[in-house]
């Protein structure tokens, strides 16, 4: 509110208001206020997936008629704010639509709105030993569901089943749900990144790629491994996976305080472009993880900025050839100073080509 | 473009652009030209569930480094629009946020900007025999999922494993995938709109409220249905169930076109609010379903207009009972004239009460 020079704040993405307020009902709005804080819902928060309300924090529920604001909270909460005697009010304009902030300018024509930008976002980087600790356990969960998948029956399998078959054991091992949709990616699929799971059935000599993640308490991790099906893997593909794990140690082991974001991603990216697949490479190597699967820092070439310790993120490199497929490995750690042992690696599964 | 007084539009809310375009690549956005239409996507289409994009509609890809416009369609869109020698542009405001506007006025600013309101929106709404073709697909799937799940034995299975097992079952039936996030209601959660299963499990003498529809070729239904766990209901499970038949048996059977919306949901909230469930009552009792699983129209007391034949809608009123549960019935049917033989009923799952 200091840097938007606002009396007030209005936080609207989900994810911001649920870390703010440790909850975030369905529609929900936070108006950090002038006099106090309010948590505006459209209806009793009653769903445990959402959290529960900061008990500091004092609700404020819609009418279920929505009388006033249209049922929108953040509309309502712009006029709460003036009734604080605001003058002013910062909005989340990556978030708010034209037509939600029109709204707001029409029901509270008397507050000057300015724009909060990313504030919240990247007071969310840095997570304390309780975020981690969500994250520690949701990287076992997928763990413990992606080693269960490894144990059946994969050949003559759709890419579709086993994604659900995945998606239902992380569910069983207690996740919220999964953390993004499931990736199982198989052949000339495989190594893909964010590949939907098709018809596709697992044969044997794929490449089988699986992407999953777990979501425990709203925060959200990711493993990818990359496996090949029958006894023994082809040269090209040895060769393949032998590369792509070099690129993700050499992520993996670039990951400090102070380390740039751009450095840790040519890190990982040289040694593919080194051995000229420069052109298969993706936009990113990693990416921040949290309470959304995929938020700051990236790890990209033009990526500004440097690490913190207890930032969570992903490596995850990949080679897809097309019509042939590829190697994806991806894990999700946690920056560490190197007194406290380096980085912290939460998705345990072994990184070994496997023969299943 | 000619109420939004703009010689070009810019279509990016996806059902919109996929309605337009027969596909929506992740991020794509849709520029109505004034010389020519173009698909514009940040990489090549390539997603069977995303449609396949209309073949005399030209293709623009993004370069990968996002050069120009920071990887947004949208804001790529906009430039191209000025180089075919627009000078006014209409967008969807309620759809793009605040940042993404000023992005898109900042590349082009020679570009008067206009809003498109919900234009698409309403081209949507009355539906033609392939769309509807679709829907009816996606019923039959939903209706065979269901049908599956009320042979095996559900006493002592938690409400989460069962929305999962329906999902499954939805998807080896030959769905996209669920039309929105299953939902299975036992005891006293019963009845509740939109309840997210928990780790609650059925007992005997529990009502069972299920709530599930397939996607198909991006296409979205919805059917939902209570069963009574056990072998005889209690007399307030029979006198419930029969009243929340009663309402909606009013409102399928209003459905004509030519019918206000808000009558259709006046036939079916009558019958409950003259019970003495008007308190109970949810805001509203059906909704057009298509592309998206809840669009218009909305069946609600303040709603303008009036059904027209080939819309799709849900009839679905419901009673909840806090701390005893209650009851939901809801069909996907499509407005047809009584020459026709009146309301086609999509989904055609028995209403009776079943004890299962």
């Amino acid at each position: 509110m200091t840097a938007a020079g606002t009396t007030a704040a209005l936080v609207t993405r989900p994810a911001n208001v649920r870390y703010l307020a440790a909850a975030a009902p369905q529609g929900s709005a936070l108006l950090l206020g002038k006099r106090e804080d309010l948590l505006v819902c459209t209806g009793p928060p009653e769903d445990r997936h959402e959290g529960r309300p900061d008990e500091s924090l004092r609700l404020h529920v819609l009418p279920s008629n929505g009388a006033g604001a249209g049922g929108d909270a953040a509309v309502a909460a712009a006029d709460l704010a003036t009734a604080q005697g605001a003058d002013s009010l910062a909005v989340e304009e990556h978030h708010l639509t034209v037509a939600r902030h029109r709204a707001i300018a029409s029901v509270a024509p008397g507050l000057r709105l300015g724009d909060l930008g990313g504030a919240v976002e990247q007071l969310r980087v840095v997570k304390d030993e309780e975020e981690i600790s969500c994250l520690r356990i949701g990287a076992e969960i997928a763990d413990q569901a992606l080693g269960e998948l490894l144990e059946s029956i994969l050949v003559g399998r759709t890419e579709r089943h086993l994604a659900l078959e995945l998606e239902r054991r992380l569910v069983d091992h207690g996740a919220d749900g999964p953390a993004f949709a499931t990736s199982v990616a198989t052949g000339p699929n495989s190594g893909r990144r964010g590949h939907r799971p098709t018809d596709r059935r697992v044969e044997e000599g794929d490449f089988l790629t699986v992407c999953l993640g777990a979501t425990y308490r709203g925060y959200r991790c990711e493993i990818g491994r990359t496996f090949v099906i029958g006894t023994s893997p082809a040269d090209w593909q040895i060769e393949l996976y032998d590369l792509v794990f070099a690129a993700q140690r050499a992520g993996r082991e670039s990951l400090a305080p102070g380390a740039a974001y751009r450095d840790v991603d040519r890190a990982a990216r040289h040694v593919l472009d080194s051995a000229g697949y420069a052109e298969a490479l993706p936009p990113l190597t990693g990416h921040g993880v949290g309470l959304e699967i995929d938020e700051d820092p990236q790890l990209a070439p033009a990526s500004m900025g440097k690490l913190d310790a207890c930032v969570p993120v992903t490596v995850e490199p990949g080679v897809h050839l097309p019509g042939r497929g590829g190697v994806r490995i991806d894990d999700t750690l946690v920056v560490r100073p190197e007194a406290d042992g380096g980085p912290e690696l939460l998705t345990i599964t072994t990184k070994e080509l496997l023969a299943l």
